[in-house]
């Protein structure tokens, strides 16, 4: 019988591979007096100009196919590397001591991370981490390394590490990974969310795996129980086959579903659509079934870059989709950038607490020149299509009307110009803000539609900031205090005749469909991935059930029993 | 005609004073040989020790004076001349340069400045700010300098100042003080709450009022208007004068209602209690008539030390204020820390939103025998007067019943000691969270009462931290959203027979009184100074009216709306 391991079951899934093991290496060092201190810095700034181009490689792809977030870590050390004081200091330590690069590279990266680590304060730690990361780059490039490896994966894995930095999971191809595994980290780590995101079956925090887990052994993995089973015996082999087979089995069946109607058992109809980040993601959608773009990210647009995008930039990307989609739905949501999500050029502040603070809509109505770019970009593309435009982060009534006034003046000068633009586009907004939820309908009387944001809504009606594992216990999207608010959202839109969607992960949850449903949810937007399972789900529950459902789940006490509530219902 | 300045109206109040003009002082440091450099760090030692002595008392001042968050800085200040990373370097400089210590600690510090500010992050920057506030502690000490003078205040002055640092201002006597003007700042600044919570007119964001005023020149200020004139003329000194006395005379007014019932025209009668951090707040309270104590928050217990207090210590403080306030209600809130609260034997990480991380009830939950101590100790002093107990942060209907189950341990522990408590103790939690808000009839079931903490309701309602400058305008106590969700509590709560009180800020401003008395609110708590004015104002309103003015203000789109129907009520 292999050997069980059990961990923190981060993505669902099971897989069954030969173990990858990505160790990290910390390159060893030795002084060496040199003759020629001039040749040591220029061999110097080829290994800073070597890294740099590494990283914007890496940034680029962090971008394709993980997000702005994940990019701009690899932006930030590509900034380190400009830093004059580190470059200044390394090159002091060269000439002064006459040593070669190496070790003034390694001595300065180490007083500094010293330096950084003897302040006491988690923040200088992760600083500290961040310095210790460009180093290591720095020191591969001079001692002529190239990248890692994980880029060159040719048959199925499963990768055991003691966790996945941003830099090893952007190179990896998914079709080669079969799973993760890993040492640390919960269900709201990096690695976890990272798994989910690309679909692929994850356990993480097993605590010393790496320690007992060689690379070329069999893995099976169940990222739904938490479980690892290394060199399975035959019994346990032929097990996870079965359960690997039937995981393919119901991907055929729901592929069925590509065109079929999302429709419940007694004839009410939802519109089931794809969450996009780039113009790139929207053959995926198409190709898992979505009847729209509920949410088309703008924010691709503006990160990586040194100046704002132009509007011509911004009209080609929003045509592209609006033209791809046909006459299908695209809701484009206007810049969201804040405190998390940085961008150099628009000098937002450090902020102590980002996600309550200068973000999204309440930078747009600040930067008007910014904001108007991209409505008159928006405008322009809807007459190619059937877009509509959304504006994030609502907290107040004045807000949606202020904005609304830049949307006005942009379509008069447009009209002003003699360009076309589609007069009718629906204009809607985020609800994210409970504030926004409570008094949802008076704001229904300012837009055509509502597209609730879970992710948010949720942290921010249950004060918990969603990527803090330490009280990710209370990160609980189906708490029935979200539920309610949910309800007030839906009945202040329905009363003024308004429709609601909604585009945060809630929405891709099958387990919360039946729910939503019954709360009256028109729209349901989500990853690409999830479309056919909801639609699934949509296509197996009576509404006259889900609306029960949905009453009982509203005078529940807690998450834990809503969730009772929908497996009852499932059983 | 005096020379009128316009700023931003900080705290209200009209002031007439001689200026006083703060001037940081920047020593000015000579490089120098020396003959003997162990005698010039002997002389760094003695500096370090003295600056720490300096920080030790300002912390001291500051935690009697103003509150934890502003003596953690001291506490800050004096780690980093612990730090033997920064004292090794200075050492260093001495020994290998054979230079005088005051050059060496100036060329340390600016390097490690300039390490900071290179590298382009705000957060960095502050540090940046904190490092070079401890070299110029340090150069002062070096230089034989005392501290600053603002503690030799003897006559009434008028306080002008670039920005006012929590070292200037814990200081200072208010006696002395009569207004603050500054050149930067908001109305949530660090000045700006200060001069409320002291009583103090103010004004901010003047721009660059110290180059305008010398010390001397007679100031007259409102802080109420935002205006400053520098100079005034007889007419004008009549009219400030004529408004100081009008101050005055109100003041006598409400002193006359310190024994008054807090009952409306119509007869519907309140609690109108106090909020206090030590026990020596209690005489201020009853100074100005509190029926009770509202919140008496337990963190200076555990701020400033290096270990958790005993549970005789707490029993000890407890009991001072139960008896103080004889058989008038006290509600002592468990400990409420967090990220931006920190207390390091706690062991709390550093976190990326704090406002929306491991705090309070999360911190006290987790740490059990930390919350036990805290338990028995308010228990046990429960026999002395009337004491309530409250969890703060409760977001949950789980988390009520686990704080609830270890009260209840606590209690049956204390009986097995036959140790005497009362057994009626009322257990309540703060309503601080939208998400406890949204199911207060299900929290009702489990407690006796709630009071409403507004400051971060209103913060966590409209995604707005209350000390970020940039989006102040959002932090909005009066906007529907806030009101509707205080309804949602009172209701709530009446439902289940149970009372609800507030005391958050909201509850101090004389301008949302009628509409907190027409929602139902049975108890309002505040600082000792707005008792008073609180209590004048329910004295002069009729149930039914405020009745019917919360209705309507529930109604409404903008908390500008709602300020008008107030404003309306008055007039």
């Amino acid at each position: 019988m292999g050997t069980v391991y059990r961990g923190v079951a981060a993505s669902d899934g099971v897989a069954v591979a030969k173990a990858w093991l990505v160790a990290p290496s910390e390159p060893s060092v030795e002084r060496v007096e040199v003759a020629d201190p001039q040749a040591e810095w220029a061999r110097v700034e080829r290994a800073i100009a070597a890294a740099k181009e590494e990283l914007a490689a890496l940034r680029q792809t962090a971008l394709d196919k993980l997000g702005e977030a994940e990019a701009q870590l690899f932006v930030a050390h590509a900034q380190m590397l400009d830093d004059p004081e580190l470059t200044g200091q390394i090159r002091q330590a060269i000439e002064a001591e006459r040593v070669n690069a190496e070790w003034a590279v390694k001595s300065v990266i180490d007083t500094l991370v010293g330096l950084f680590d003897a302040l006491d304060d988690e923040y200088m730690r992760q600083r500290a981490a961040d310095v210790r990361d460009v180093g290591s780059r720095l020191l591969r490039h001079l001692q002529g390394g190239g990248g890692a490896s994980l880029a060159d994966l040719a048959e199925p894995v499963v990768l055991v590490a003691r966790d996945l930095a941003p830099s090893d999971t952007v190179q990896l191809d998914p079709a080669f990974v079969r799973a993760f595994v890993t040492d640390i980290g919960g269900r709201t780590s990096h690695t976890a969310i990272m798994a989910r995101s690309l679909g692929i079956p994850a356990v993480v925090g097993l605590g010393d795996i790496t320690a007992h887990v060689a690379s070329g052994q069999v893995l099976a993995v169940d990222g739904s129980e938490g479980l690892v089973v290394v060199e399975p015996n035959e019994e346990e082999l032929a097990r996870f086959s079965a359960q690997v087979e039937r995981q393919q089995g119901e991907r055929s069946r729901l592929a069925a579903l590509r065109d079929a109607e999302s429709v419940t058992l007694d004839g009410r109809r939802v519109e089931i659509a794809g969450n996009i980040g780039t113009p790139a993601e929207v053959a995926q959608v198409l190709a898992q079934g979505g009847e729209g773009i509920g949410l088309f990210r703008s924010e691709f647009l503006y990160m990586n870059r040194d100046t704002a995008p132009t509007e011509e930039e911004q009209f080609a990307a929003y045509k592209e989709v609006a033209e791809a989609m046909a006459l299908r739905p695209v809701i484009v949501r206007t810049l969201d950038v804040g405190g998390d999500k940085g961008i150099p050029y628009l000098g937002l502040p450090h902020e102590d607490n980002p996600f309550l603070g200068y973000r999204a809509i309440r930078v747009c109505l600040d930067q008007k020149e910014l904001f108007a770019a991209q409505l008159r970009a928006i405008l322009r593309a809807s007459h190619y299509g059937k877009l509509r435009v959304m504006f994030p982060m609502i907290a107040t009534v004045e807000e949606v009307r202020a904005a609304k006034r830049e949307l006005e003046a942009a379509k008069q000068a447009l009209r002003e110009e003699g360009v076309p633009f589609d007069e009718d586009i629906e204009v809607g907004i985020m609800i994210e803000i409970p504030a926004a939820a409570v008094v949802a309908d008076r704001l229904a009387r300012e837009v055509d539609f509502f597209s609730i944001g879970t992710n948010d809504l949720v942290q921010y009606t249950l004060a918990c900031d969603r990527l803090n594992e330490r009280i990710s216990h209370l990160y609980q999207p189906l708490n029935p205090s979200v539920l309610r608010l949910v309800k007030m959202v839906i009945d202040g839109a329905h009363a003024e005749g308004k429709w609601v969607g909604m585009c945060g992960e809630l929405a891709g949850d099958p387990r919360a469909t039946a729910i939503l449903l019954g709360l009256g949810l028109d729209e349901f937007s989500m990853s690409a991935g999830s479309i056919l399972k909801v639609r699934d789900v949509v296509r197996n529950t009576r509404y006259e059930d889900a609306k029960a459902l949905a009453a009982r789940a509203l005078e529940a006490d807690t998450e834990a029993d809503v969730l009772r509530l929908v497996e009852g219902l499932r059983s």
